[in-house]
């Protein structure tokens, strides 16, 4: 893990940029902080670091202000990061059937996750290797939105994520439906009721099948990218009652 | 209204209790207020207020440490309250169909929830009249919880209410679906997700149907009572967001 730039925040976070290999990131921490802090990984949707940085600076200056370090990195594929051909292929098809208004067929939504799921998740995992290595963070780790499907593998493999928010709002593997049963951890998850882009059925019987004694769903108004800023709060809350 | 009896609790709480002619209710304000303050009903379910009280006194004190008058009334039926013989029928045919494992017919639900409901809401608006007379007492005024039917109805004819509170834990005639509808305050609405007593297939559709540009639904582990702490504390903070 390199740092590549630092700057300090106004509001006394300190927000460093690094890369890890070949993948960039961004490290957000509470200055002022005495002892190591808390971790909670910000997920990404493939829509890019750069497109996505307001919301997730905004997210990490509320989760300093409480107390937690937080980091992202690139998806594979996303940002500046390579295409690879079947994904491109996928993402053409599942265009395809959107504007046709067509069902997304499940072999579309396997060709454009899957894959994903199995580059992003070692990423993760290396990422959280090396975050948990400096000195100014300790843990526990959290691990919030993003595709969801990413944050089903990892929390099902990383024993080091104790808690976790998911956001229903993407195409799900039916193959990933037995992974979530293997999760037992807390969960927080999102749904936007009248998400445009998201089968909401799919995502109640999702909600179902995670294990967690504790899970809760939180559903709210409008479309993909309405999420009210209560929500927001709430899922914050979450994360200061189980990493704390 | 006549106040029978009056004590302040530990915490600067006033509580009273009152009678509206015949029907008995509670009080409870911060006594610190130096200025007429909203109002929240809480809601009954049909098991009477002696029962209850526990319960309701908790979440007064947490209303009143944020500013809140809270009160409630005995349900028609409830506590020391006049039994009727067609309820009595519809709560026995409603036991028998759920000791012998059989689903429960609408008329059942029928017989047992609608004549509630035409008893109970003329009652709440009374006891509404009677409570925003008093000179502590201003508004907004908020409903929480106690049997969903009436609370939708309370809420499609009661203007002054302007943000309620739900328990998807109750038998919900399929007449209240339509009214339903017609509910457009900001609501927040809990669900036992595995409500032994509840239809969860229904209760989401409840949620579905009403009209509120602003509806949360927050669905938690657990059976009928099992409602989570931190359940209770969104629930509070939504009555913050639209009361003050």
């Amino acid at each position: 893990m390199h740092f590549t730039s630092q700057q300090h925040l106004d509001d006394g976070v300190l927000e460093r940029e690094f890369t890890l290999g070949e993948i960039p990131g961004i490290l957000w921490t509470p200055a002022s902080a005495s002892a190591p802090v808390p971790l909670i990984l910000f997920g990404q949707p493939p829509l890019g670091l750069r497109k996505m940085y307001p919301r997730l600076v905004a997210r990490a200056r509320h989760s300093a202000a409480e107390g937690f370090a937080t980091a992202t990195i690139e998806l594979p594929g996303s940002g500046d990061r390579p295409r690879w051909p079947a994904a491109e292929q996928a993402r053409a098809d599942l265009r395809r059937a959107m504007d046709a208004g067509e069902p997304v067929s499940d072999e579309i939504i396997d060709a454009l996750i899957l894959p994903l799921v199995e580059k992003a998740v070692p990423e993760w995992q290396a990422a959280l290797d090396a975050l948990l290595s400096l000195p100014e963070i300790g843990g526990p780790v959290g691990y919030s939105g993003g595709v969801i499907s990413v944050g089903i593998r990892l929390a099902v493999v990383e024993p080091r994520i104790v808690a976790a928010s998911f956001f229903a709002g993407s195409f799900v593997p039916r193959a990933m439906f037995e992974e979530a049963r293997q999760i037992a951890i807390p969960l927080h998850v999102l749904l936007q009721w009248d998400d445009e882009g998201n089968d909401r059925q799919a995502a109640l019987d999702l909600f179902d099948a995670f294990n967690s004694k504790e899970k809760s769903l939180h559903a709210n108004m409008g479309g993909h990218t309405g999420v009210p800023q209560f929500a927001g709060d709430a899922a914050a809350q979450f994360f200061t009652r189980h990493l704390k």
